[in-house]
């Protein structure tokens, strides 16, 4: 790579050359993986009478890309919408024919003369992935997986491309998504529009599109409520963009995956302030974005242009701006990285929490931090973030951040310990804990964020690329349900070698990684976790307006997004979700 | 090493904390390792009716350690001086019985009423450090030798002890060495003074030390103009000394080994200018004393903190100051270190001399090291450095550097090149190469140093442990009889794992990478060169002055150090030095 990058510097190619990776580019067509599955035959195929076909689908289901797809045939697709909301649908178009140049067009909406205008619709062609599987004893998807072969794979769904225009195998099914993001004026009332499928050497096929737009306004996602943190990977976009890390081409890369992120309601900003806070567990390590040299004089030099430039990003052309979570002071491998200028190496102090040497490689940074920190008007919102570690580390730690500045925001994403909760400003605890009441309600009080998180750990609900789309909704709903402030996943864009292709990884099960893809190309999964999003806006803003039967009816839906309410009621994720949506969208 | 460094620290044991290296200290007393070679046995040992016995020796003798020493017993050494030389001489003591706390203590030299002081006498007990031997071809010392088993290794005398009190085997010899450094300013004549060996379990016993000081005076070393560059190495005194690189403790700890080199008449200063200049050939291999940054924003920062300090420190504490020699911008290893402020590592550059990427990296930063070596003053004595490389590599660095600032010297230690002989200010060619007499003329009038060097290369002269003690000054005379400026080694102090005790080394004959210890202990090779450079100075004196028959019996004498005078004379090494030396106190 840093030949090929060496190359693009001297032939000054620009975005053509750092967009190549492997053989398609960032923002190009790609084949897709080969899929080994057993699927409908030719025979099976050969039996329709109409070659090529299109109808309304669900957006609940991954329709296989070698079989005809299992469909009651519906060319109108009726929704009800909030003002402001973005509401998704999917379209399958199956074929015994090869189409070529296939497009998607889909008009402007009318109600009478009210428009939603064409540019508030996105239309994707679904693209496969290969994925794999849970851990054999389907609970949960953690562990290392380093021989593809032990797992069964197959490729799925999920995919949003951003290709246009798209060749469509003979005996294939083409899903489409369409997204509709009603703008916030618009008069409601029942929108219309078509839905055109058009190519080449095939006649134009028509959908069409009905949204109901109701008199109810989902706030902007910057004021939504619910504290989402989807941990963000620079490195991986520098990676595989084949761009200079921190170069104006980098963050022309990030911009458009992190809007999508702030257009999901992302309130945290992912910033390093070490080596490897994670041991490199991901396919592009952290560095740290915190410069630190230890002089010969035995003094520290701390130097922030990389944090500061990443963080102004996040805050300014983004508009993430909330938190900006610095990680991590107690990583796993307990090992420590500054560039000594005696030796103009990089060395590493090997220190555990309580020892002398760690209180004062880290005091010595958290004290310069602070006042630099002060200095940019970013204190109030930056916190030293912690991954689960032993109490008695962790208390060590806060010793030494609270010597260095008693006013320093910690946060962490483990178990709940009562010794610590108090001390941590954001304290975000696996699915299926639970904050004791009384301390959930003193954290409110203290204005202390209190959320969940899921990541390998969980069978169910989950966002791997096989999981059902309905568990990214149903994941957020139950933190609303569980009385969350809102939730946390620790990797929404930790890319795999070939990220658009295969989603599986050396650990853990395929998908756990990252959620959007390179492109940015959103995913079912993303969409889908939108909407549950959405759903938990809503669902505050009626619990504030509605009382009596329809408030406890409403509570009464939402109770049930637990590993309790799924046992008691027997439903799916699926189920679940779609018939909340029936009751938010029923005031 | 590091654990015991910050254990160090933390109990703040100075030191007697940094001192301590494999199971002796850096000052202290250590056991020898075992010599397997056959040596005299017990019954021979036993038929020395005088227990224990003291004779003068010779300083071109390594007296094997456990046989009887062949000397003729002599009580009384005697020799002529000139005012502020150094003369070394040899004693050995050789023992059937077990001595305990030997000590050797110098009276004063008198003359009349003028003194020299004991202090002006330095003694050591002579030690034994295991050496090997020339290739198998005995053409040379060249070549890896990874395997020690596969060369023939014995215990030979060459290090001067800096411990005082020693115990003595029975059924061993015990050199002894002697150094009188005369005062410039003593009266000419004859003085006389007293060696003693006392110890705990034997009597005193007396030697007579007399020394005919001329009408002669020796110039002090940083006044001689033998152009003597030795390279040093500050990392292995780090790695040694277990003390932070560029510390106080290090800088103490190089001190008297620095000044061990003025005091042979050091012209240079060894820097390094990037990482492992050699590739890492050493135990110890040099670090970068520049810091380099490659920001964010495309642009380079440097820092000279350590390159300052270290030459500070050579310049004002040690007094070398002529040369500051910095390697290098044609490593053999073509990659190029640098911090990266993206990635907050060090990155490595992958370019030839030629390449646009090579003369960016290099161009950028000769540009600032420029300006910072006007702004210290030191830029007339900074030279960029190369060792042999391909002479096109060399011709596209010399254009680098010329573009980056015409003026900069430039030195090379590799072939004659007549292409670029030119733009060398300081050439140090290899033994039995030659200057053709009209270019060194030439350089000579531009004021350009012409030096010759020796390596691995040369069976005989050379330095390892095993070479016969008057190579070291026979290698002086000869880059004095070749009318070279001076002579070139490339390490004085790279010091091997257990450099007291082995001297054998990966690559190498024995001793190859240095001769002087940590103590810093000297060495019989050290004292012996010393002795080279003295009679260098004592030349260029006396062919000023002599005149006829005087001065052509001095240079045919000084001519024959030469491999043709060796082939004429059919004389050794040893024979040849103790000629030129009556010779040279002849006058």
């Amino acid at each position: 790579m840093k030949n090929s990058l060496i190359l693009c510097a001297l032939l000054t190619l620009g975005p053509v050359c750092y967009a190549q990776q492997s053989d398609y580019k960032v923002t190009t067509d790609y084949t897709e993986l080969t899929d080994t599955k057993p699927h409908d035959s030719e025979a099976v195929w050969n039996k329709i009478t109409t070659p090529t076909q299109l109808s309304w689908a669900s957006t609940d289901v991954r329709y296989p890309k070698l079989s005809i797809p299992t469909v009651t045939k519906n060319s109108r697709w009726q929704t009800k919408a909030w003002k402001g909301e973005r509401v998704n649908a999917q379209a399958v178009l199956w074929t015994t024919n090869d189409l070529s140049d296939a497009t998607i067009t889909v008009s402007e909406l009318k109600n009478g003369s009210s428009v939603i205008p064409a540019s508030a619709v996105t239309t994707n062609f679904v693209r496969y992935v290969m994925t794999d599987e849970l851990n054999k004893e389907r609970n949960g998807g953690c562990g290392h997986r380093e021989n593809k072969a032990e797992w069964d794979s197959s490729i799925v769904a999920d995919v949003l491309d951003i290709v246009k225009m798209h060749d469509i195998k003979a005996r294939t099914t083409q899903p489409i998504w369409m997204n509709v993001w009603v703008p916030s004026d618009a008069r409601p009332g029942k929108y219309k529009g078509t839905l055109t499928v058009s190519g080449k050497n095939f006649q134009p096929m028509n959908l069409q599109v009905e949204i109901d737009v109701l008199n109810r306004t989902l706030p902007e996602p910057q004021d939504w409520k619910f504290h989402l943190d989807l941990w963000q990977n620079p490195y991986s976009v520098a990676r595989f963009y084949n761009v200079p890390l921190w170069s104006k081409e980098h963050f022309d890369a990030m911009l458009p995956i992190m809007k999508m992120l702030a257009n999901a309601g992302q309130r945290a900003i992912t910033t390093s302030i070490m080596h490897k806070p994670w041991a490199g567990q991901t396919e592009d390590h952290f560095d740290s974005m915190v410069f630190r040299m230890k002089k010969i004089d035995g003094t520290w030099e701390y130097d922030y242009t990389v944090f500061d430039k990443w963080v102004e990003f996040m805050m300014n052309e983004v508009g993430i701006k909330d938190l900006i979570s610095c990680y991590t002071m107690i990583p796993w491998a307990l090992s420590f990285d500054y560039y000594d200028q005696a030796t103009n190496r990089i060395q590493f102090i090997e220190a555990k929490p309580g020892d002398a040497a760690y209180a004062d490689y880290w005091g010595s940074f958290l004290k310069d931090f602070s006042r630099h920190l002060r200095a940019k008007g970013w204190f109030e919102k930056t916190a030293i973030s912690m991954d689960e570690r032993p109490l008695e580390a962790m208390q060590e730690a806060i010793k030494v951040i609270k010597q260095a500045d008693p006013e320093f925001k910690i946060t962490l994403a483990g178990n709940y310990h009562k010794e610590i909760q108090g001390d941590l400003y954001y304290l975000s605890i696996p699915y299926g804990h639970k904050f004791p009441e009384d301390v959930k309600a003193e954290r409110d009080r203290k204005g202390q964020i209190s959320t969940v998180y899921t990541c390998c750990s969980e069978a169910f609900p989950n966002t791997f690329t096989f999981s059902e789309p309905a568990e990214a909704p149903w994941t957020i709903l139950h933190a609303v349900a569980g009385g969350y402030d809102g939730y946390l996943r620790w990797a929404v864009n930790s890319w795999t070698k070939d990220p658009l292709r295969d989603s599986r990884f050396r650990t853990w099960a395929a998908g756990d990684t990252y959620s959007i893809y390179p492109g940015p190309r959103s995913s079912i999964r993303f969409e889908r976790l939108v909407e549950g999003l959405q759903d938990a806006e809503k669902i505050r803003i009626l619990r504030k307006e509605l009382k009596g039967g329809k408030l406890e009816k409403l509570n009464k839906t939402v109770a049930m997004f637990t590993p309790e309410g799924l046992a008691e009621t027997q439903k799916s994720a699926t189920e679940m979700v779609n018939e909340l949506n029936k009751v938010l969208n029923s005031y």
